[in-house]
């Protein structure tokens, strides 16, 4: 008997459109009974992460819980959070449901590890870089973490505000190119797409970089936990 | 105050990705906030519709039911099923919630009509041509319906489930490109992709013909019942 898979979305709802696009095109199915049950709270009230994070914005917890609340008691085996910086409150979560809930960047840690890359480069928001949370599990894994320096780490945060978050299609990228180009030139195999805005911002404005992209990773890892088939796994 | 979205899904699966995807992306947002909040039953469980209309296959309305009543219980305002066969069963959804139930097909007619489209080629699966649900509606409006014969409808069938269901990157488009031009030639002024995998294989498939997307018209529905404000309006 296959699980349900939920998902506490919102955070934001074209990463949350991505996850679930991806487990849909990444589930190895013939028709529509063979791919996983997915319940999708895309919660629009869950505050800014990044601003309680960093500048004192409200607590993002009590919407995390009450999402992770809706979707246990849907009928959900299994909950994801499609955006990095919410790992922060990763804790608050848990406290709130009695379902497992995955842990994206760990298993994007486990992935870098099996990949054998051994030097990432790290994009993110300033509210997950300056947590730390990834450099410290890399660490674990003995992976090094090359992050942007202040003006490119700029360039990397206009790339998720002003042009996937605002929908803009016309977003100038060649600033984010030079930022990339340089981080390789420095030793980088390849980049963690560490903001979930980040793999639609790679595919929509054709950045042709390697990367390790944690919304894949946890699809994958949703799949799997749904007892369904993942395709070419 | 704005409402929240509910999505019976899993018709298939897919087609609820493409659905939740273009509500998010005709949303006029700046921010997280902006956009509707969004609730998905992506509820795999439900039985093939159009076995359950043309072949005795199971009925699936205590799936829908289900569904719906789910939806209800986390809290959507309104409800709405992407799924064009799945309005045969539309009565027995809405017997089963207080919630309105929008409804794509009848949305689609007004539409049309809006766009002063006088005949309509209907491509839509063997189930949906059947019930004749479509032609009753456009006949309101005095649309005249084209469908494609016997051997057109065929081949319309197996890109729906041979093409997109199946996730066939390498299907053949030329002989449902022939059907497509011959309906044009006699005088069809626009396709309605009257099933929900349709817009995914017009665009996926790169088909080049003037269309009306019954997903895009309902995502343009559901962001204004939310109170939020639609790109481009």
């Amino acid at each position: 008997m296959k699980k349900t898979i939920g998902i506490i979305g919102g955070m934001g709802p074209l990463a949350t459109a991505d996850l679930f696009r991806k487990i849909v095109l990444m589930t190895d199915a013939k028709c529509d009974q063979e791919h996983p049950r997915v319940l999708i709270d895309c919660n629009t009230n869950i505050p800014d992460r990044t601003a309680a994070i960093l500048s004192g914005g409200e607590n993002p917890i009590p919407q995390l819980a009450a999402s992770a609340r809706t979707l246990e008691r849907a009928g959900a085996d299994v909950l994801m959070m499609p955006c990095n910086t919410a790992h922060y409150f990763y804790d608050g979560v848990t406290a709130a449901t009695k379902l497992p809930v995955l842990h994206m960047l760990r298993l994007t840690a486990e992935e870098i590890d099996r990949r054998k890359i051994r030097t990432v480069g790290l994009l993110a928001t300033d509210g997950t870089i300056q947590t730390g949370i990834y450099e410290r599990l890399f660490e674990e894994y003995g992976v090094t973490v090359v992050k942007p320096d202040a003006a490119g780490q700029k360039q990397i945060m206009a790339l998720i505000y002003d042009g996937v978050k605002a929908g803009n299609a016309a977003f100038d990228t060649a600033p984010v190119r030079t930022v990339l180009d340089g981080m390789l030139a420095s030793g980088v195999e390849a980049f963690v797409l560490g903001c979930t805005e980040l793999p639609i911002a790679f595919a929509d404005y054709d950045l042709p970089y390697p990367v390790v992209d944690p919304t894949a990773v946890l699809a994958r890892a949703a799949i799997e936990f749904a007892g369904c088939k993942v395709k070419n796994a």
